[in-house]
């Protein structure tokens, strides 16, 4: 049974975030996540999706304008290559673009999709079978006043949250109330963590954590 | 779609060489190989197979009537598993019995191949898809008479083969012979390796390799 | 003086545990320990005896009805061999399969014993010589209920006992609790330690020390 | 004395090759190299010039769109910075995009440009000063028939070429031949490195070198 | 345009201090610093300036006298050298006299002076530019009376200073009060750091800073 | 069944070379061997032998009057203890005396000696039993004239050796010319080695070697 | 001028202990130290005298008797030599027996004290020069009764000294008294050391200090 | 008795070369080596002579005017001390001036003449012996045209010299020509060394020697 790729189709998808806006430290935010999404069409009608959403341009060596340049770069390597041969379709785009990695994941996703569909299975079950029923999710607390994050907390934990991550990293005193007041509301099997994400120095970071 | 193991059953096989006798270094030999499959029945008749076939009990530490022992012990605890799902299969069988991979093999093969029935796709495809039409194998010689090696040589480059591996390892004289022989027969394109398998003492090796 | 292994005897003995039940993390237990003994008689009439019990399939690399295959691939390569000499009968048992010392064991400490009486000494003497007359064992507590584990540590100890290794890594609450109680029944020079065989995760086990 | 950046325009140009084309291991090669020029315009009139051009996409982990991609990401960033301020500027360019230092270092050159021309300075004056008068280049011999090369090496000698860099890394054979012609045209004080791109294998590479 | 060193001159200067004398540890003090000071002239009139200034004979392998006598080794070799190109200026005072590096920072910089006339820009510029407003110094507590040196650290606080390094090293119990004294006065956003000097043995250091 | 060592006797025994003397780097030399046996006596009339041996005061950190005073220093010590408790045996020698292994071995293998008679066993069975009937020797080669040296290898070589170690490491060219010699002789499958004994230079010896 | 030694003679001394007797860790004690005392005589009348006095056989690896063999060993090596020619005096001793160190530094000090008289200056200052007046030594306090060392700590601080080594290593409750008892008589400026010479194993030693 | 430093003179010695001139890589050469000597007078007449003699400014980290600077610096802290006392004379030292060994060299000597002088023997005997009565020095041949190098072995010879080192560096063919004309030379027991003092870069090194 042959399958070939015959068309590539990228798309641009602008992701509002719940909370309006996404801060950490050294004054970092986010609004909405720019998101790019993949399409790949075979001959027999089949098609797989994939994507890369970048944190923004600041957070990894990856940005979303860069992603669809690299995609668009890449994309003729792999028509009329056999979707499912996920080893060929990854040696054409290194050929095709060294590096550049994060935009060769949406691609390799997407054809990952129609080899689950060809197979008529979930991909989970390509990849070695879904292990248990649920998966406890962190929930980041943006960066704000403690008490507003304290509020937070409180909310998410309504929602069914039993982990979080506070983002600190801003004036040392704040960044203590911010920690001490999402502590006071914690219960027994609940997990916090506090992420300066680079915002402390080396020789900060220990006494703060103190 | 539910799937279930529903049986599983070992099968001892004679596997007689074409050459009649393998030999290598220390005066080990076989003649025949003591193989064992394994059949894995599903609830909706579904069968895979899966083998592990030992060069000899002293070759690795693994051995025939050891295998078939040791899944036995393993094979009531993956009854009733979802074949398809891998990693649940390979941890049931930790739990149940921890080591001898070599016994868990044959039963992790035979659930590979009820995955590629159940999706309807090769194997290889579900392992990163094939990458070439061929793949030039390596023909052992077992150890023998110089001359007798030198023919075998021959004959088997006629049947299509030209990379060799020479089984020496025994006294050096001979051993040198041996390897001069199957050199003189060489052509440019082939590749022959000379193995010892530990019959030569760490001093020697070297002064032989000159 | 010349003697021989003229035949060799494989036993499997079901060995009840005297508490009933053994449990320790990840819920695993044993009601009865599957033991293997040997018997290596000579052409002159002396009997060796050697054991391997292996605590279930699931703690080490080893299980009973491997260690019995085992030993009856191995056990031919020694009839006819003098018991007397260990590394011979050694030599012999790697030579006839790599690998599973743990099935070895047992004939090896067979040999031992006829060694020890053919010398007509206690093992012991050949083996350096007594330094003390006695050895304070450990004893495990099986895990249990705090109160249970409590109660176990005090009547050990009036059987005699003085170190006492906790069977912990379940539920983190109820860990402490086991540790707690049986620390409060602690004597000046008892020794006790907790043990979760791997039941814990990496970045618990500190905190839990704690 | 205030000085700011006003304009920032992106040029593509292509760069024909002289020899026509260039060849290098594994059937790669180029006919035009796509490059990128940079025009930083100030305040006050003065323009600095950058470049990036990477050597096709499969080179280095760069391409020529990716690096206009990168270019339009940051420009925005250092628009009304001072451009004799490199360390500000640098700052700038990495808080607005992580890592693409090859499209940074475009706008980074045209900074340099600026402070050359603001101190009234060649650049080589503010790097250092000029330690010599000249430099003698590498000349690469594109992937050819062992023949075209060898005469190649002539012609660039005829240029004033004195040291050359044979692109092998194809058929073992021919790979050797290309290597002895050019050899053998060698003068005394003449320097030759043969670069395989990683075109041979690990275990090839000593094999042929010899 | 050409532009060569003509002259070079070396001042002593006597540098008293403002606190009349500095104390550390070991009973080691100055109360002048006795520093030299180079003018480099050009043939086109610029002359550029440098200093070097060694806190007396036994600080570090340093001295006044020795720094000009090395100065007067050097110069003749950089006479009619152009001062803006640095490279050469360093390798030329290279081959003049091996190591010595403080007398030459004395020259280097006074080139990097006559650099940036030349460029007619702050050298802060041709080094990377300026990325802040101020800089916070630490102000060093000259070893004294415990209540000598509270009182110097109220006094500079008042002068703006909030960073302090005191001497100690000297006697323990001294030294200990010297510290204390000097923390209770510690404002909440105020460093304060003691420097034995050596003074302090290997084995007693960890004990008092406790 | 009790046994103890009830007395103990140090005898030396001067042991004449065959040869007559044994030169080798270094102009060292030895004619007569002294040597030191101890004889341990059982309250039941057994005797066990052990000896000690050293090549000179100067080959290693051992010499016989040396061996001797420290054997009279430790033999109280083990009066009255079962001398088949070999630990036990050595414990109360390394109470006696630090240090002086040479010394304790003579006392140690008379031990094992008494072990092997009580046991009714040779002692290669209690080490693990003999595993070939024969084990060839190197003969060492006194230094001499290399003609000389060259006459004892094929008069050595008629008395069954086949293994020789040349005492070399005087003047460089005879040491050359001893080696030569001796090689000429050398027949197939004959070893031979050439031991300096620190009678070469670091830097001398590869050259030599060579 | 010629000096030459022309008698050794070794002498036998019995130490015996100001406190009677000195006991340390493991029940080890002496009550007198069996001391030897070498003279080294020249032809021109002077001697020279050194020392060497092990504590106990078991302290070190080295012991009274074997010390005086040792010399009597070495002694006819350096008969004749120039005792002022230390480094030849050495290589005499090194020669004529390897290792034993400790036996060659009683001759080694008697042969430094010769130089000293043939230079009429006092060995201090052949050694570098005296660089204080006087030196605070350690008194060891030998293991007994908590009461007996608490006093004898005070008894020897009247006498003169302020650092005392505590000799424990015996039953850690004990041990705990005695360093207890002797840490309460503590004064400021001095110190104490707690030494259990090998008498605590390494798993009791951080408890025991905590 | 009591012995003080009274007086230190410092002189200027010019040491004209033998050959006239001394060569080497990178062009450098002297004529005359500028030497300095101390002289250290004790207030009881006796005079310490040393000397301090830097190969040129560019050799080591030392150079003559620098010597003569930093001995003025140090000489008054050694006035009044006892030279005898060597730690004591090279702690003064260290103490008004860190580092500068190579002048501080010229003073230890000077007072180390002292030391013998007072002890009456000769400084050989304090550093303990001298082991033989000749020592083969080096002859460094300046580098020069090979034939020019190769006469000079031939002279140097016949003044009783048999180890050279030639002082190549330069261009490689006439450093070739320089080492194979100096080898053609060579008897048998002489040793010849080519010395490039950093005259080669490291990737040429390998070459050359080959």
């Amino acid at each position: 049974m042959e399958i070939r790729i015959r068309k590539i189709e990228i798309f641009q998808v602008d992701l509002p975030l719940v909370e309006g806006s996404y801060k950490w430290s050294g004054g970092n935010s986010v609004e909405i996540l720019d998101s790019t999404i993949v399409a790949v069409h075979t001959d027999q009608g089949l098609v797989g999706y994939g994507e890369v959403c970048p944190l923004g341009p600041a957070y990894l060596p990856a940005f979303a304008q860069g992603a669809r340049t690299a995609i668009a770069q890449i994309a003729p390597a792999i028509l009329g290559v056999d979707p499912t041969k996920l080893s060929v379709v990854n040696d054409r785009m290194d050929q095709s673009l060294r590096g550049h990695a994060y935009a060769k994941s949406a691609l390799d996703v997407a054809c990952w999709d129609l080899l689950g569909q060809v197979a008529g299975l979930p991909l989970v079950t390509l990849l070695g079978g879904r292990r248990g029923d649920s998966f406890a999710l962190y929930r980041a607390i943006s960066q704000d006043s403690p008490s507003e994050m304290g509020e937070k907390v409180v909310r998410y934990r309504a929602e069914g949250y039993s982990k979080f991550q506070l983002k600190v990293g801003g004036d040392p005193e704040v960044d203590f109330e911010r920690i001490r007041i999402a502590a006071s509301a914690k219960k027994a099997a609940e997990v916090r963590i506090a992420d300066a994400n680079t915002g402390w120095s080396q020789h900060e970071a220990p006494k703060r954590v103190r």
